[in-house]
């Protein structure tokens, strides 16, 4: 059954097949709600065919990190590449709510692991967000030193990450009171028209 | 059974004793992942006797979360209940903090439902955020009126609630990056100096 699959040139692989299913059934469910037969059926495998590739749920779930660590830690890596100023912060942020808001599977696999658990989550979140967390003596920008020089500063990343997240774990929940879906274009602009506005009070806050 | 657990004149009644139970357990694991008999388990009767109160999941987890809405929504009718100036804001944020921070069950209830659903929340998320949503000719300090402007209010309002609900939901992942717990009163020290060191931020920001 496996090989039928990859006939065309495009289509993608079983194994490549099995992480999407995984994915969204994670990021749906959780890893504990979430069975390996229900990963078969929406691949349209049957449950042996799936051990070809995984050798079991611990496995498939941390396939399924490694794929999505690789996509949404590009643009810090990039961020880290060059000096970290004001107008590339907001650069970055503005990437990452733009891939948050294609792929709400990240965001959404987390808050599930933070909430009832999920093996390797932990070392998941080190590595994604370990670097925004060392204090950096070369950062510019008076904002920045201002949170550092109230030990905020890892408050203040916890704080702007947790903003873009929960944008696609809780906005379903607001889209009555945002008269509009918060998946839709017009949604993302005001989305990153706000987290501008906030970014850019932080920065030039002289503090009080 | 029931009637011996209502024996010491302090002592919870058997009623309050199944919704502290059902409120943690649904924060725990999600509407759909909760089974009554889990409910009565942990409070020590047995089902039949938890017919007698809630005749089924959903009216008690409507009765959960009624019971959460009567607490959580007294600071905002609070605020309401005068003029709302920069200060109140912040008064009323700081007091919905060391709310969530003293009881993280309703965030976590929330979150589960926004991520696989849940009976009633979304009639809950109204009555609790819609006064907030409103649009407030009376509403006090330029920086208010700067996302009004941009029609970025509901947006603020909504980034402000993620924030402070995303705290309890997402922060035990971050325990390590922080270097410490959290739910510590140092920790929570820090959650509310950030908070309202974004809000004067945005209170002082003139746009650009």
């Amino acid at each position: 059954m496996d090989s039928q699959a990859v006939s065309a040139e495009q289509a993608p692989s079983t194994a490549e097949r099995i992480l999407d299913a995984a994915e969204d059934l994670f990021a749906e469910k959780g890893y504990s709600a979430t069975s390996l037969g229900e990963v078969a059926d929406r691949v349209g495998i049957r449950s042996p065919s799936l051990y070809n590739h995984f050798k079991n749920k611990e496995a498939l779930y941390e396939a399924v990190l490694e794929r999505l660590l690789a996509d949404f830690s590009a643009p810090l890596s990039e961020l880290e590449g060059g000096q970290v100023t004001n107008e590339r912060i907001i650069f970055w942020l503005e990437t990452i709510v733009r891939q948050h808001h294609a792929n709400p599977n990240l965001a959404r696999l987390l808050q599930h692991a933070a909430l009832s658990g999920g093996p390797h989550t932990n070392a998941l979140i080190d590595r994604l967000f370990r670097p925004m967390f060392e204090p950096r003596a070369e950062i510019e920008g008076q904002s920045i030193s201002l949170f550092e020089n109230t030990g905020l500063q890892p408050w203040a990343v916890m704080a702007f990450n947790n903003l873009v997240m929960s944008y696609v774990t809780m906005a379903p929940m607001y889209r009555d009171l945002l008269g509009q879906d918060p998946f839709s274009e017009e949604a993302l602009e005001k989305q990153l028209a706000l987290i501008k506005t906030l970014l850019k009070a932080v920065f030039e806050y002289k503090g009080s």
